[in-house]
Parts: C-alpha cells; structure tokens; sequence
C-alpha cells in the first residue's frame, strides 16, 4: 500500500531535449556572436531583433523539407490564433519584410541573431532550443549582394578567430545545377512538376557527394542503390552514360575559375539557364576578384548543391579545412559552419510579388566548436579573487578588501557561505577557480597586512608534489593592506 | 455573393501583444546589458542562460500576486508533458539551484539576462515578451550578500551612465514591517492566518504611500477610503490613533541612519521580529560604509514595502530622482527602476530545504527609457557610407571601394538597389541616415578621382537655405581614389 504523503514536489529538471547554459558557455558564445554582429553592422546590416512568437499563419505551416503541417513547431492556440515560437530567423524576416514594406529602406539589410526552438525528437548535441545568426539582403537582385554576402562571411570568420588557409566559401548557382538535370533531361523550364521527383532524387544525391562517393553518386543517379544495411534507394532514372556525365562533370577541377566555367558554358550550351547561372557565377568571382577575395578565400564549385527546393540563385557554404579527430580517433576534416543562398519566394507569400533576397546563416554551435577545437575560444573568463572570512567580527573590513579589488577592475568576491570551516571556504575558491585567496585573521588585521595566497601555484604544487624547487616557490605572500592590489594584479598577470 | 479568390494570403503581422525590435532599438539595449554584465562580472557572479521553455511543473502554475492556475503564462501541452513559456528568471533560477545543487557553488552568484513572457492583456507600453536583467546570491543566509547586491546595483547603474546624484537606492527589511505589523496587532508570529487579510490591506496601502498620500493611507490602515471615482477600499481595522502611529513612524526621517533606527528600536522595542529587521539593516548600513557607499547612494528607508508575500528579509528599490516631464508636460521624478530583495523559499518547493536566498531586478525598457530622458542613451549607430552607383559596368570597381571602407573600420554599403534613377539612391541614403556618399561616373574614374558627399551639411543647408555662408561651405569635394577613406575619416570625425 502506498504511504500518505504530503503534496508531490515538483521535479526540477529541464523539460527534454532544452538544455541550460552555465558561466563561460554563455560568455563564450557571446564573445563569439559580439565579434560577428561588429562585421555584420561594418557592412551596413542592422540588427533586428522579432519576437519569438510568432502566429502560425505567418510562420508558415512547414519547415523546410518537412511535409506535414506543424510539424516541427511547437505550437498551442491562445484565444482565436495559434501561435507558434519560430523555427528559424528566416520565416520572422520575410513577416518583417512584408510587414513594415513601406518603411524598411529597400534593398533592407539586417542580420538577427537569437535562439529558435524546433520540436524534433532530441538527441546526442541534438537540441530542442538552440542559437542561429544570420545575415540577409532582401530587395536586392544583384549577384552583388550574394557577393557581399560571401565577402562578410569570410571577414566574420577571420573576425572570431579562424584563420585565413583554415577555412573556403564554395560558391555555386542552383541555375548552374538546373542547367544540368535539363541537359539530362530531368528538367523542363516552365514545367515545375515534370520529373519533380527524379529530379529530387538526382539533387539529393549530388548534395551526398561526400558519404556516398563518386560511385555511389552514380548508382542514384540512374538505377537506384542499396546501401551497407540492404536499404534500396530509387535512382532517378538516367541511364549510365549521363550519370557518368554528371559526375564527370562536377567532377573536373581546373586550375582557375575561368577555365572552370568555360568548360560549363560548353556543355552546358543547350540549356539558357544553366548559361545564365554560369554567367552569375562569373560575375561573383569578378566582384570578390575586385575585392581581393581570391581562391584563398571563397571558390567557384559547382559541386555545392546545398538542399532542395528553397534556393534559386547562387548558393554558398563555408568549411573549414583544418582536420580534428573524429570519435574513433581518425583524422577529418572539420566542414560545414554556414551556408546560404538566394531565395527569392518568401516574401511572396504575404503580398503576391516576388522579393529578391539572399541571405547566410552561421551555425552558431559548430562554429564554437571549431574555436575550441582549435583552441581558439574566446578566452575563457578567469575565476574571481575570493576574499576569506577568518572573523565574522570584522565582515565590513572583508567587504572593503574586496570592493577595492573591484574598483581595481578585479573580479573578486567576499566567501558568503558560512564561514566556520577555513577547508570549506578553500573547497569553494577550487570551485570557483579563484587564481587567489586573500586571507586577513587577527594578527593580520593588527599588523595592517593581508596574506596573498597564489592558488593556481598552490595547485600545480599538490598536483606535482616531487618538484622540490617549486615548494621553495612561495605561494602564499604577507603584503601591507595598500600593496593588495599590486600584489594581486601581479600574479594574476602571471597566468594571463 | 464573395467573389471567388485564390487561396487566402497569410497576414503579415506581428502576434498581438508582441513587437519586433530595429536597429539601434536593439544595439542600445545590447550595450546597455553589456555594461551591466561587466559590473556583474567583476562582482563574481557567473551567467546563466536557461531554456526560454519549462515544465509547467517546475515553473509553477503561479505567478507572483495571480490567483488563478496558468494565468498569465503561455502553456501547452506536449505529449505527456505540459510545457510553459518562463514568465520571469527567478523561477529558472530556483529551478536550477534545485537541479544542480551538487554542482554548484555554494553559495552561488548567478546573472541572467534575456526574455521572459507573461500572456496577460497587452497595452500601451505593456508587451507579452520583455526583457528582464537579474542578479541573484543562492545560499547565503548573511546579509553581506543583500549588502553586495545594493553595492552592485549602484555600480551597474553608474557605469550605464545614471551620474551619482540622480539615483538612490532605498533599503529597508520586511521583518521591520513584520515588527510595526506585530505592533498595531496585525500579526502574530507562528500564526499566518491570523489577520492575513487586514494585514494585507495595510501592507497595500503602504506600498501605494506615494499615489494615496498620508491621509489616504491612514484611512486604509483605519476605516476604508472611497477614491475618486466612488469606488470604496475596505481598510485594515486599526483605530484611527494605530493608524496615525503607524504614518508618523514611517514619516519621520531623521539625519543619520544611527538615529532613525535608534526611533524604531524604541517604537518596536515590544516585537522580537522587528528588532532583528532593524538590527539586519544596522548590519547591511555598515557593510556598505565600509565599503564607502553612503547615504549620497543608499539609504536606509523603513517606508519601502516592494510588493507581498515573497519577500522575507531586507528588500531594496533603486530610484532615479531626476526629473522628467510627464504626458501632461508636468515635471515628476523618474521614478523606481529596479527592486529586489531576500526570498528564502523558492527553492524549498522542489528540495524541501529552505535556501537562503537575495537577488535584484532591473527593469530594462524602464533603465533604457531614462537613458534616453537623459540624452545619455549609448550612443546610436552612425548610418553607413553608401557608395553610390553611377555606371553598372563598374560594379567591381564600386565593391573595390566599399570594402577599402569596411577593411578601414568604416561601416560602409555599396547601394544594391536598381541604380537607374540616382535620386533614388540619395533617397536611400537618407532613409539609412548615411553621413557621407560616394560618387564616382564614368569622368572621375577615368580621373583616379571620387566625389566625397557631405549628406549631414547638405541636410543642414537643406534645411536652413537662407544662411548664405553655408551654401559656401562645399557639402561635395572630389578627391584622389586613394584620399577617399582620410576625407571620409575626417567628416565623420566632423559629426562624431
């Protein structure tokens, strides 16, 4: 029988899939965001920040590649609407864009940064609230604003510390791809629903280039494939000879952009939109070319496909080509942190006119990621000086020890907790990761000094406790009341 | 009869109660928070971001003074789980504090900064999303830590730009209430129930001092006040002599905080509860001496209230006192702009354990709003540089120039619209308020020259045509390609 019990206590735990943010995940990211938005508004971007609610109606009732209404969104009816939190900062943008239309300078540029919240089954670093960072151009028809987009993409990525030769923009036109699936018969301009669904099978394909290899590529574009677990994936239908056309195509890396795209503009000679993408594609190269951003930096590769539907102009991603060690241990390379492209139907669906727009969203996560896989995160914030409490009787004399280290610009605290076991305040300083103790007992405070205790050298001493010189070191220092701050300042400019 | 339409078009429109944020809207309340994080910071205390989604379990179906389960929280239910909108960061934080509490610090100093929402009716200047900048202390009982808090407060709001003099922080203890509760006979320690309803209404009133007046006051503490409209407030029961012994108590202000709290020893010498809150604010006036923040910053004042319930030791209010005008053109103080205080038992729902715990609130749009009143909000964005467009075949070149600006640190745009009509792109400038354009056709390029276009004194002389010596002022002057960025420099430099 169960027992009587007083009312349940609630659980205190994170509802599934969200997940909390502790100190210097917060202050890194941050960091890392600060630098971006200074390059974003150097370009004349301005900040816009929309609510995180949004009604279901303007948010559109599908993710992207997602076929069922509302899925994907968390969602609930208030009163006559329903509303929804965005899945995404493109979505609120297009609102914006039709919304203040009369306002809004055109072309209207702004980079939004914040957290979306997508109602997925969670998983391994699989988040149900995470942070996207975006930049878009809406009202600009010019491959000039895609080529601005990819020359800022660059200057942030430099900005928050990857370095030039450590990452490339690949740059590709979806015309250049439509131009393509009509050369092989999988595209008929003016007719969108003719071999839709090859044409999606074929697409998707190219976009898995690199899990499933030349061969793999191949075998979907023509008969079908079956892969490691028996799983049999329809192909699109070409017969071998184009397959092989494609991919030979894609394939082919010459020694400049030039010689690149002439090789398109022969074959591709048949297909007027795929001359037109080749043509935007050069003309990108020209702008960043005047710029100085050369293949170093952002490269021409029509092998960039980017996902389905959604773009219909240059599309561009940004990788970086540094190797980490993967789980097993095996050396790849790091890829992906952003990518991007135009789209130029999102605004349609609240006004009916076509809104040319091109935009690029930084991975926010994996771009941390990087940082610290190379090392390079923003500098993570060092723990506060903590200022012990040998004495309860004399707590103001502590507070003003440790508001002079705070008008020094030091970050500092006074122990709070209670103060009886000395071990305890020193557990909480370990904790904290205090570089530095500051002790004042009742000899101390007669004789006007205070110990400056160096905890860092503290711990490198119990940690390697056989190094006789360094126990000669001393790691705890008696100082005159007025010399604290120099002394303290000392050693933290030691470890900095 | 309808006429018969396609399909119907989404309205583009922000959810009722909602607002999206632009620009220097966003960036000044960004600098603003930075400020702040960085006294934060230096104090000790670590960021916290918590998900923007709770259970409604963890969350708690009230929010603070709401009755009714759920109101005024947007809810909904998810599989199994209900899930809940946070409505502020205090009920995260004890969520937290529960969840973590091996982990953690003890005690453990947290900031956070970001959104929360509250579905309740919007109105002018009431939105259902708002941001909310708090500091908290969890675990420690001392009132060293409500001291740092005020300490902290005074810092933050000097370092966004309040100049000392026009702000004061008012501290008082809700057991010093309790203590002049006890002794007109509204309380009875051990015994909450008992007058709750009366005490309440007293508590009210006092809270209201400064809209209902002494009179006003007294009537509710004694028999009941009809307002203006007719409309009667029950009052709390005391005798007209209780009533007037209460006012005059809490109306006295003597010349030192030594004196005042010497009267209220006195007056409560009978309440064991009221004692100890004048003894705590005792404490909490040295503490901050010490620390060499007097009553020019904080003071003592037996007259706060902040509220019901929740609080249960000392509470403090940050007011600005400053004038402003009001929407009648009359001259009023700016008023409270944060507030905050000691709650014990927020925790206890989920641990069953008293934490001891002290935090702060600052009201962001309120803090913004009276940066602003003093002309001290930071500093708004200067537009962008725009490069204008003469001659299409020379885009490359008019990229070149932009990104010399940008790469010099200058924000900068090439204009991206349909370059046909050049007035347009001077319209465009004005809307971006750009300080500066660029011109360069087909002459100054083959010159290896740019016009450089002064827009804020052309603007100035636009709007000021009859002075004569500024139409002689040149508001355009053309320079070698390579002075460009030195002359935009030095304009900009004009106006900084």
């Amino acid at each position: 029988m169960a027992k009587t019990k007083g009312p349940r206590r609630p659980k205190a735990q994170t509802p599934k899939g969200f997940r909390d943010y502790f100190g210097s995940d917060v202050t890194a990211r941050k960091a890392m965001l600060d630098k971006i938005a200074e390059v974003y508004h150097r370009y004349g971007f301005d900040a816009l920040e929309t609510s995180a609610v949004e009604t279901v109606e303007a948010l559109g009732k599908f993710l992207p590649d997602v076929d069922r209404p509302n899925e994907g969104v968390f969602a609930w009816q208030e009163d006559d609407d329903w509303l929804a939190l965005r899945y995404d900062l493109t979505a609120p943008l297009a609102r914006v864009a039709a919304q203040y239309r009369q306002d809004l300078p055109t072309p209207y540029r702004r980079y939004a940064m914040g957290p979306v919240w997508r109602n997925e089954k969670p998983g391994p670093g699989r988040f149900r609230q995470f942070y996207q960072c975006d930049a878009d151009t809406v009202g600009a028809a010019s491959v000039a604003a895609d080529a601005e987009i990819c020359a800022m993409l660059a200057d942030a990525l430099e900005a928050v510390g990857i370095a030039r030769g450590d990452y490339v923009i690949r740059v590709n036109n979806r015309k250049v791809l439509d131009g393509i699936m009509e050369a092989v018969g999988l595209l008929r301009v003016g007719e969108p629903e003719y071999k839709a669904k090859e044409r999606g099978i074929a697409i998707r394909a190219l976009d898995k280039w690199d899990r499933l290899g030349e061969h793999g590529v191949e075998k979907l574009l023509s008969t079908g494939r079956k892969d490691e677990s028996g799983d049999f994936t329809e192909g699109a239908g070409l017969d071998h000879l184009q397959a092989l056309w494609v991919t030979t195509l894609l394939m082919q890396r010459l020694n400049s952009v030039e010689a690149t795209l002439d090789v398109f503009r022969e074959k591709l000679a048949e297909s007027a939109i795929g001359l037109e993408g080749v043509d935007e594609l050069q003309q990108i190269a020209s702008l960043l070319d005047a710029q100085g951003y050369g293949p170093d930096r952002i490269i021409i590769d029509p092998s960039v496909v980017r996902g389905l539907g959604y773009y219909t102009g240059p599309v561009f991603e940004a990788e970086l080509t540094f190797e980490i060690l993967d789980e097993k241990g095996r050396p790849r390379q790091f890829g992906s942190v952003a990518g991007g492209g135009r789209y130029d139907d999102l605004v349609k669906r609240f006004t009916g006119q076509t809104v040319p727009a091109t935009g690029v969203s930084i991975g926010v996560d994996r771009l941390l990621a990087a940082l610290d896989a190379k090392g390079k995160g923003p500098s993570r914030a060092q723990g506060p000086v903590v200022v012990t409490v040998m004495d309860r009787a004399r707590m103001a004399d502590y507070m003003a020890l440790v508001n002079e280290l705070r008008q020094a610009g030091i970050r500092a605290e006074m122990y709070l907790g209670n103060p009886k076991n000395f071990g305890n305040q020193l557990k909480y300083a370990d904790k904290r990761e205090s570089p530095v103790a500051i002790i004042m007992g009742e000899d101390e405070a007669q004789k006007g000094v205070v110990q400056v205790k160096d905890l860092i050298l503290g711990a490198q001493i119990a940690a390697d406790a056989s190094v006789e010189e360094w126990k000669a070191q001393s790691q705890q220092v008696e100082v005159a009341r007025a010399d604290m701050v120099a002394t303290v300042r000392e050693i933290l400019a030691r470890y900095a």
